[in-house]
């Protein structure tokens, strides 16, 4: 059993990744750097990373079975979450249940960027399901 | 059972908190919000706020039963974790493992302001013990 361990990782050190399915890629041209995967860093139940909308585009509709928390740092826009739609900008935390269909579109001229944290051991789990 | 619902959390429309028993809190002045957390919003499995360490000041190293990370937005300093000095700043990350003894200290002119998440129903549910 691996032993977890206290870290700091600097997204400064981390590289940005984006779909490997170049469809979706096209489609959904959203960049994110993991921070903590637990297959990657020696930690469980809980994931994090950073990800940059760029202006103008919005996230393709789509649902995971785990739920998942923004906090927004730069940029603003709006969240569509279970069917409404919700301004976001610096400051703004989302919860988004389990299974809800979500998207974030960037309607400024910045990038908008967001913290996602999901409850799980890693990202490598998640499977996206999309809604459109 | 009480249902979970998709929402946004406007850090502007949250109230500071300190802690309650004034030793701590002449002892440990940081001030936090809380966003996310099951007692006040219809969530489970994830407490998400923003917390304040002002300049020069040092958080009391502390522990709790509950692993924690962090996402440092504003600031530099240092964080003790488990015995080791990190430099933090914004874009760092931090694990901190159940029961690590940790704390942040500002070492830096303006407010560390860092979000903190807890794999938790809510923040309530979290015993703070004190190391020092």
């Amino acid at each position: 059993m691996e032993t977890m361990m206290g870290l700091v990782i600097r997204e400064s050190d981390s590289q940005w990744e984006g779909w490997a399915d170049p469809v979706i890629g096209a489609k959904s041209p959203v960049r994110w750097k993991l921070l903590i995967t637990g297959d990657r860093t020696p930690t469980k139940g809980l994931t994090i990373g950073i990800a940059e909308v760029p202006p103008g585009v919005s996230q393709l509709l789509h649902h995971h079975e785990p739920q998942e928390a923004y906090y927004v740092v730069e940029g603003a826009g709006t969240v569509e979450l279970e069917g409404r739609a919700l301004a976001i900008g610096p400051g703004s935390a989302l919860f988004i249940p389990p299974n809800a269909k979500h998207r974030v579109i960037n309607s400024g001229t910045a990038p908008l960027r967001f913290v996602f944290v999901f409850p799980t051991d890693t990202f490598e789990e998640i499977q996206y399901h999309y809604d459109e």
